[in-house]
């Protein structure tokens, strides 16, 4: 059985909810997996944290929140101090380098990543940072196919906006070196 | 400690999802409750099946899925058949006329009401007939205040939706009798 515990963290404004949809719907009406996404908020929240969980798994899924995530994705540097530790040994930790200084060393792949950057460079939306962030996350771990993605972000984007967020995705997977169909 | 366990059951593409999110963001940030809110996708999924879940608590809220809902909102006439004897002894079953047949009586307030039609009616827009039914409940049970779910609709819903969001909301509202500002 193979099971990604996957969690988003940021702020309220970033499309973290939105890309954490895409990401599950892509997962089980595309790739024929199961997939469990969670939006908790709670005091927290209030303060303009935002946090997305999903959980991707080829078996059947019980309990639906990450507790220890294998790829933590941090976009401020309080989602980023809060969760940094709670990383699985071996996972992921996925951070942008305009909002995220990294601090410490954790037992897991680390990649600080220029995204926000690199966007608002080649397409100077910041609208479609999320979907960005979910192509450089694609690229680092091909959890679901681009064309999954693409179909879901059909479905729950506008379609006005389905020419700069093809792009998104693709300028997200080519910074991490990915070439995907 | 007062807590609303809601399910609302249907199809994808009735914007299930959507309304989940806009009723757990008006609790959360705009009346300063406590709200999960959880997508499950399962084999069930894939046969165009949907079912968001939404926890709201003026306390802290510890498992984020709904077992027995209070409030259960059916869609479709499987989703009723699926999760009609789920119901919470005392609570709400709300149905669209237009999907669901109701079969048997539960221990709840039954109310079906004919919210697709009525949109279709006074809208024409199939669109928002996500945002009639959060109206319709709503007004059975307000949870939230309509002016919390209109400010919450702003974050989610497309700007050149917006009027047309908001006279499905006052719709849906009005068709169960109560007038909220």
């Amino acid at each position: 059985m193979e099971r990604t515990r996957l969690v988003f963290s940021g702020s309220g404004g970033q499309g973290l909810v939105t890309a954490a949809i895409i990401l599950a719907e892509a997962a089980i009406v595309h790739d024929g997996l199961n997939a469990v996404q969670t939006q908790s908020y709670g005091p927290a929240a209030r303060g303009g944290a935002t946090r997305a969980d999903v959980i991707i798994s080829n078996a059947r899924i019980n309990y639906p929140m990450v507790v220890q995530p294998n790829i933590l994705v941090c976009l401020t540097q309080e989602a980023y101090n809060r969760y940094a530790a709670t990383i699985r040994p071996g996972g992921l930790l996925m951070t942008d380098t305009r909002y995220v200084k990294i601090e410490r060393k954790v037992d897991a792949q680390q990649r600080e990543l220029p995204i926000y950057q690199t966007i608002m460079e080649k397409i100077g939306n910041p609208a479609v940072f999320n979907i960005a962030v979910l192509g450089a996350l694609l690229g680092l771990r091909p959890l679901v196919s681009s064309a999954s993605v693409m179909a879901a972000m059909g479905k729950r984007l506008p379609p006005a906006m389905s020419d700069i967020n093809r792009q998104a995705l693709q300028t997200g997977l080519a910074m991490t070196g990915t070439q995907q169909g």
